[in-house]
């Protein structure tokens, strides 16, 4: 049954708001107190405030009590890279024993472990696997979610990554929402023909994508030593000619002007930015560019975080993800993500609810119809064990999840 | 039934030892690959390596096929305030934004807002949001719990929170051990009359607390503007003499010379020391002094972190806890715990695991009875979703407990 009611909730946390929300704006979650919620057939029909008679009848609804306790729209994941086969627990005790990249990429770690894995895993095993993650992501609150493919770097595996999500996609609870990144990496087999390598994605990968509707938009890592400015904008701007959303990994590890980039070819987020210029940050602001942040990277590879609150001051739309992958962020923590938010890169816990839900579908595309409580958009819902979204950073890494609602029905209770 | 066989697990990590270790002994976590581990009684009575044959007989156990799982001893958490009236997230942000603790205090909040909140709190009502702490805590792995009085400040509700300790013990299956932490704070009753306190405590609170069995330790919170260390001296020497074990908040904020101070009196640990000198180091390890160290607290705080490394390296035995309570540190995160530990103070995973198992039971005297997997002690175990110790802090934030047995009994599954 698609058809709730989640009644007398302590609070409503709308994050109202079709766009995705810029600056000041972040700051206010159109809170409703005391106040009810419906979803009819898996879409939000009607917002109740206190004292307001139910405009449904009650028997043919699911009632959820919500006394003492926040509802908030599901969580939404813009940008994971969750399919891949094998682990790297040694390698992160290496890692953090001070052995460096190079070191740990000589004795068979890196991404070249994990696309080896990847490509020598069966299409069932990245099933299983990614279920098991999806289910993870779920009781953390998350019904949306960003996928990327790009631990393949060769057609066959490229492609199942991308049919694993789009099975999974169809079969799980969670949205999936793909983007292909076959620019990750400069694999093995195109060393030294990087040109070559961009126009493999351009002329071979990127029909097949459109061809079989296995991915909304592209992604690149664009950083020193893998793929250059001028490479990201050819691949970009021929992804967007063939009718792909553009995506780009930008200023992560050294400053290149790819939050410039981002602007230039009004990308639909630009992705880690811990070294953005003050200009690209500006002009990402100016064009609406998405700045999709990545704490849980950063607090792994003890990198400083990027400069949120100058962005969000400069009017940029800021969004939070997690960058789940098994090297650099091996991690779905929502509540760890809220905590290095608002302890760390000075969020509010207004601005940080704000960068995980509607923004967050801002990047991708999907502010729609998700990502805000509004009459219309879908019933997915996050309800908390606490009175207020403000228990999300100040229980510091604790999962506050009661229940999690997609579409109108509860896929995950916790109590 | 608390009879139980774990079979085949892929590592059994036995954290093998009745005594607390030391420096480089925290390093070897005496795996057995493939082993079983037999509970009779709710006592771990066989641990068995591959192909040994099962000595009893398979019908009269339940049994778990831990094929592919890790397993582990119980994870215990020697330093919490868990039981206490009232939250604190306005405060959270107030500090956030970077209010001044003296304004925050003038705004009603800090350790004032809690210890009234907690005298006001019921006994019932206490019992009931610990028992929900108490459950989150299981469900993270940890089956012995330490926790502190502190919150009332008057004989009532110490009492209060001692007896609802008590009780909890009784009635859950997490292990709780108990603390008299009158010294907490100088109540605002008691204002400029510090040594009146210290003596009201001396001969009026012990006395009632040993009577009463209702702690096994006292605790003190040396610190500038609080207690000073001769008052500490004073008030852990009577206690001692009361035949109640010592422990000592030592050198947080201020370099006291706590860890001296907690040397000097052979205290069973020493708490926080992110200020504690070189010579308390030495003096802490060769006494034997547990160091208790409290990562997510400093997390939470944005503070540096304790020196563990220096710490291990001079030879103590170093213990890991939550510091669970509702201002500095509101989070009994297992899995960011063992995150920060490995990530920003430098231990190893292995060392990481001893702290908070074998020298965190050591912390609390238990080392006896639970913190490892030995025959004889309590089967007080934790299996994970993954095959090695090593994913616990490698998924970072992520909780992968599978199943928590408390005393042979499956107490929490997860999958």
């Amino acid at each position: 049954m698609n058809n709730l009611i989640i009644k007398n909730a302590e609070q409503v946390v709308t994050c109202s708001g079709f766009a995705g929300k810029q600056g000041r704006e972040m700051s206010d979650l159109h809170v409703i107190e005391n106040g009810t919620v419906i979803v009819t057939d898996g879409l939000i029909s009607h917002i109740l405030k206190a004292g307001e008679t139910l405009p449904v009848n009650e028997q043919d609804y699911r009632v959820i009590d919500a006394t003492g306790k926040a509802l908030l729209p599901g969580f939404i994941d813009p940008h994971t890279h969750f399919i891949f086969g094998g682990y790297r627990e040694e390698e992160f005790s290496w890692r953090m024993r001070g052995d460096s990249y190079m070191e740990i990429m000589e004795r068979g770690g890196g991404i070249v472990k994990t696309t080896n894995a990847t490509r020598e895993a069966t299409e069932e095993e990245l099933m299983e696997t990614g279920r098991q993650r999806l289910d993870a992501m779920m009781r953390l609150g998350i019904t949306t979610v960003e996928g990327k493919s790009g631990y393949g770097l060769d057609k066959d595996t490229e492609l199942k990554q991308l049919r694993v999500m789009h099975r999974l996609n169809e079969t799980h609870p969670v949205d999936i929402v793909s983007t292909f990144m076959g620019a990750h990496a400069i694999p093995a087999e195109w060393q030294g023909r990087e040109e070559d390598y961009i126009d493999f994605n351009i002329n071979e990968m990127f029909p097949l994508v459109v061809k079989g509707e296995l991915a909304e938009a592209v992604d690149i890592f664009c950083e020193k030593g893998v793929f250059a400015i001028a490479q990201s904008r050819r691949y970009l701007t021929a992804a967007r000619e063939q009718g792909l959303k553009i995506k780009i990994h930008a200023d992560e590890i050294t400053p290149l002007r790819g939050a410039e980039l981002a602007a230039e070819l009004r990308c639909l987020s630009a992705d880690h930015l811990l070294q953005a210029s003050d200009e690209g940050i500006r002009a990402m602001a100016e064009k609406g560019v998405v700045a999709t942040l990545l704490p849980l990277t950063a607090f792994s590879l003890r990198e400083k975080y990027a400069r949120a609150r100058e962005m969000i001051d400069a009017g940029c739309i800021v969004a939070l993800a997690t960058d789940f992958n098994p090297g650099s962020s091996f991690t779905a923590s929502v509540p760890l993500l809220f905590a290095l938010a608002c302890i760390y890169m000075k969020l509010t816990p207004e601005e940080a609810v704000t960068a995980f839900t509607i923004n967050s579908a801002a990047a991708l595309g999907r502010e729609g119809i998700t990502g805000s409580i509004d009459v219309g958009k879908q019933g997915d819902l996050v309800l908390l064990q606490f009175p207020s979204y403000k228990f999300l950073p100040y229980h510091v890494g604790m999962n506050i999840v009661d229940k999690v609602v997609k579409r109108g029905k509860i896929v995950c209770s916790l109590h």
